[in-house]
């Protein structure tokens, strides 16, 4: 038996009680003993859900820097708040020597990027980027096969956040979500993350490669207007967003360029009416994996003969450890069991306690970097801009810090 | 019976060979006189076909400009020659009054496009870009979708050209294959009409709106090495390209912006191991197009709920007349029945006489633009560049001209 956590949640959203439900409060060496919110009903909910599911009733706080003063005893904090303030309380609490590990999100400046680097830099405490989806096991088993050079060297690769949220943001008034607010002010690649990680991971980001420059284009914002319009006498509550004003584009595509010569496209598209998708797909020299169509490929030496599979062939042959043993033992949790292996990926970490994090923060704000840099290069008609290096010349050289069961070897 | 059409075809490597197999020499109304090549054994196979399929031997040419001195009763002339010389050959025949269809191809540089405007605006002599792709099934359904509203407003639209042509390419000294030496100088989006055409009529590019600005992003160039590589020992004629350098990049991405809002995603893809595909895809406010997944989406009024339906369903429902008709008469010819379509389209236009041309000249020369700015954006790092505007303002107000079956009214 692990020595058991003592944790904070930050934001009390969707996303956390998913968390809490299908993860943390399944896990008997996890113990969530204070959360916050700035809704009090949101806290209200949580203590009801410890009790049904018969856990330690935690300990609500309305204000984060609370948690700081009076909370002496926390192992990590999870922050699973809207976008906007992850930040700033990631760095409340790495000043406090808090392990952090924050749910997904993009940044809104580079500045943001550099403030996490720097309080890393001063205060070593870890911070791991929650990005459930580099422990996919379609994004594993491909980062298997990479690895395993079945790929031959990896030329391009490719992502989507796919996912029609319309419903979401348009009654994001009664459903307290913050996507609504973002929509009506941004105009960016807003949630690269999903992608970019995985994708990331495959291609040595900051560990021997690095982003060299990224450009964005943006369709016009359409869908959610469309939306709003044959909606509102159906559902009243969203009248008052006739004539409201949404900046964000319907599509947006992005192209990021990387050091040694590979290319990445992103595409956001959640506006629209489509199926879900992150339309991941890698593409090497000898093979190629395809999401969305469910095949892979595999060359052969012959003139013009190339091996067509189906996704699944090339998920079972060359299935990561990490999901062997998950199936052994029983797939748990939320989004496919992507969010049990994350948890757990920064659970062991803070257990280790040796300060290293299997997604790190170099890694964490490269991904973030990706919004705040599509908003200028879509502001700026498109340019390519120069991606910043983070690690300041140290991802020549980097090697992954750290070991153990959920770490993604290099 | 309609009048029979004589026509000239300059250069007669496969693609000619298909045309004539499968389109021309099974149409009694059109009779080929005149056929050129630079390689005279290439005119002789010709000449066997032509007697094989009972069909008047034509004149040969080892020099198209021949053509233009000695016959003399030309009705028209089709270029399918390699791409490098389509537009100085297309010229000649301009200058010489006789209407000329152009097989598919990007330009070098936009001077090529302005020359093309140039000879057209002083000759009127009717040219037509023969993209086959235009008068597709799927496409075609797709346009009579978006001309009925079924997609709400179109926001984004996506193509690709996803062709493994790597034997083609790397055999291309056997084959005698243009494609060689253009992997071994260029690195641009050399191949997007098949996509742009039926994108620029959907979105109605030079009707009322147009391209403003378009940027690419290449990959690395890997895959023929490594291909070549792989499969020198076994054919030993590819042997002397294992040193050789390719410059044209596996993976190239290209965002184009549209006046009206709109933007297109093209993917050129096609030396590394894949499946075939144009990738297909238009995406309304209010439906969905995807031909990679064979499906199609329905926004209802509902707060959530997409019908899906099969692409199959879609291409039934909402057929265009040239198909309901075709599929009545019997589909023939070569690429799934598009090649009938395309020449028929260019010999109805050409027997109507009055100068107009179902794919029009300043369409034509947009899309081969793609190419050279392409070049010019990957070259910049992939700064966007201008779309220059060949209507020189008349896009603004500019309505198709000329009338017939195979017209795609706007």
């Amino acid at each position: 038996m692990s020595k058991t956590l003592k944790i904070a949640l930050i934001g009390l959203g969707a996303r956390a009680v998913g968390l809490l439900k299908f993860v943390i409060y399944n896990q008997k060496d996890i113990e969530v003993v204070a959360v916050c919110d700035t809704y009090a009903d949101r806290i209200d909910s949580i203590k009801a859900l410890a009790k049904k599911k018969r856990r330690v009733e935690p300990r609500g706080y309305l204000d984060y820097k609370e948690i700081i003063e009076k909370e002496k005893d926390l192992d990590a904090v999870i922050i699973a708040t809207s976008w906007e303030v992850h930040t700033d309380i990631a760095i409340a609490f790495m000043n406090a020597k808090i392990p952090v590990g924050v749910e997904v999100g993009g940044a809104y400046d580079i500045n943001e990027c550099y403030r996490l680097i720097e309080c890393y830099e001063k205060t070593k405490t870890p911070y791991m980027m929650l990005e459930n989806c580099c422990y996919g096991n379609l994004e594993l088993a491909t980062l298997r096969m990479v690895r395993e050079g079945i790929f031959g060297e990896v030329v391009h690769c490719k992502g989507g956040y796919k996912h029609d949220l319309r419903d979401e943001i348009a009654f994001g008034k009664t459903n307290r979500h913050y996507r609504l607010a973002e929509y009506q002010k941004r105009n960016a690649e807003i949630y690269p993350t999903h992608e970019i990680g995985p994708i990331s991971k495959i291609l040595n980001i900051t560990f021997g490669n690095k982003f060299d420059s990224i450009s964005s284009c943006s369709s016009k914002a359409l869908g959610l207007k469309e939306y709003i319009a044959t909606r509102k006498d159906k559902f009243p509550e969203i009248k008052y967003l006739e004539n409201a004003t949404f900046t964000q584009g319907d599509i947006v595509n992005t192209v990021i360029k990387c050091h040694n010569g590979e290319t990445i496209l992103l595409e956001l598209d959640t506006t629209l009416p489509r199926h879900y998708s992150r339309g991941f797909e890698v593409r090497g020299t000898r093979a190629a994996v395809f999401e969305d169509l469910g095949k892979s490929y595999f060359d052969t030496n012959e003139k013009m003969r190339v091996k067509t599979r189906s996704l699944k062939y090339a998920q079972r042959k060359y299935a990561h450890d990490i999901w062997k043993w998950y199936k052994k033992v029983g797939v748990r949790g939320g989004h496919g069991g992507m969010d049990y292996l994350v948890l757990n990926a920064f659970f062991e970490a803070v257990r280790k306690g040796d300060g290293h994090m299997p997604i790190d923060i170099y890694e964490s704000v490269t991904w973030m970097a990706v919004t705040a840099l599509s908003d200028l290069s879509i502001k700026s008609g498109g340019k390519p801009q120069e991606f910043p290096d983070f690690t300041n010349g140290k991802w020549k050289d980097r090697k992954q810090q750290g070991s153990g069961f959920y770490f993604l070897e290099k």
